[in-house]
């Protein structure tokens, strides 16, 4: 974050000014051929055009032609463990931040490796998410955008979530349960079949589809490229971006 | 948030370049009297002066003259039930807001009231500080500083924030007990001694007061104005402001 001082300003103004006047006096001298006449033009030019640039500035700062609000939002996506999230947000992230958006990426796996003693259980789990719902609210009203990639299993906590925050945008990231478990990134739902893990999301614990997601994508149908195509798409449709 | 476009970045530099270039040619037609070198002066401004403007733009993009970095920071208050951390810590909050920051408050109060269900067991406190030294340093690492005035009573807790934060600036918030436990704003003190409230800080819970500050204050002998310049003073001492 680098800000301009007010002396920088003044600084450069002074030197446009000058180059700006320099350049006019040398096109009058060469085009008249008199120093007196290039230096009298030369001298009221600074005059003038200093006011001229200050009027000019004010005008515009009415004019709202080619002015853009940037409002931040809060892309949440929830979905089954393997369901492609946190790929999709990934790609989505980076694509906004190569674009010289403000905004933080944060991932289910990556938050609990910070806290690891985050449980799995049904209150702990809502927990978590109002916890992380709440951080990305704070980034929000900051100006950051932000993506986040949650299995978010309950329609409750989502809707916690969607009260915290100005602008939620959910996705809903569908895949089917068979594919999700096929694909099985982590080893997870292996683990969960053979009952090392407890309350795991679609095998023994319950996953609520959203009822009003703003997005769906299906990645078993769609490739990466294409649901990110489809939620940069409504981004921009909806004028986010 | 706002963002100027490209096409308004042009209307401007258009809009400008006609209001400079008319300009000239009126202070020439006046002072030489002739239509057709003021016409001729007018054109070749109009050519130089976009290429001395785009030369001039790059050549102050090197300089370096009256730039100022801001650098992010987290400014940790720590401290007793009726310490005045709250007090203080938003007497800073509004000044920086006042000048131009991006800075958000967090609040220990506040943020439990968003999760009722914090409790104030050693575990549950030191999980509840964790997170929101993340929450800090997350905001911290998008370009926003952050005040939290939080009583984090443990030197482990505060040592994990510093860790998480890339600049935990930690301002340790003195009054002696008798002191605090007089003010009692909440009237929590009362409650503790009546056994009503457990693990209450101070009373029945240990107070570990930091090892390593940054900056230290007095409530007992100093005015909140007096700690609040002494906070300032460090900023810009450490050319954070």
């Amino acid at each position: 974050m680098q800000k301009d001082t007010k002396y920088r300003s003044l600084f450069k103004a002074l030197s446009w000014r000058l180059s700006g006047t320099v350049a006019t006096m040398i096109i009058v001298f060469i085009l008249v051929g008199r120093v007196s006449v290039a230096a009298i033009v030369g001298g009221f030019e600074m005059i003038t055009k200093f006011l001229l640039y200050f009027i000019h500035e004010r005008v515009w700062d009415k004019v709202k032609i080619g002015k853009k609000d940037i409002t931040p939002f809060v892309l949440w996506f929830t979905g089954l463990s393997g369901s492609g999230k946190s790929t999709l947000a990934e790609s989505v992230y980076k694509k906004l931040k190569r674009s010289g958006y403000r905004i933080e990426h944060l991932d289910g796996d990556k938050v609990r490796s910070i806290f690891p003693k985050t449980g799995f259980s049904k209150e702990e789990r809502n927990n978590h998410i109002r916890r992380v719902g709440f951080l990305a609210s704070m980034l929000e009203k900051n100006g950051v955008m932000v993506t986040a990639s949650f299995i978010s299993p309950y329609e409750e906590t989502r809707q916690f979530v969607r009260g915290l925050c100005q602008n939620l945008i959910l996705t809903y990231v569908f895949a089917p349960l068979e594919v999700c478990e096929k694909r099985d990134p982590k080893g997870m739902y292996k683990k969960a079949r053979a009952g090392q893990i407890k309350n795991f999301t679609g095998i023994d614990d319950a996953y609520q589809a959203p009822e009003n997601p703003e997005i769906i994508v299906d990645t078993n149908k769609e490739t990466v490229e294409e649901s990110c195509q489809k939620v940069i798409a409504y981004l921009k449709n909806k004028r986010y971006i």
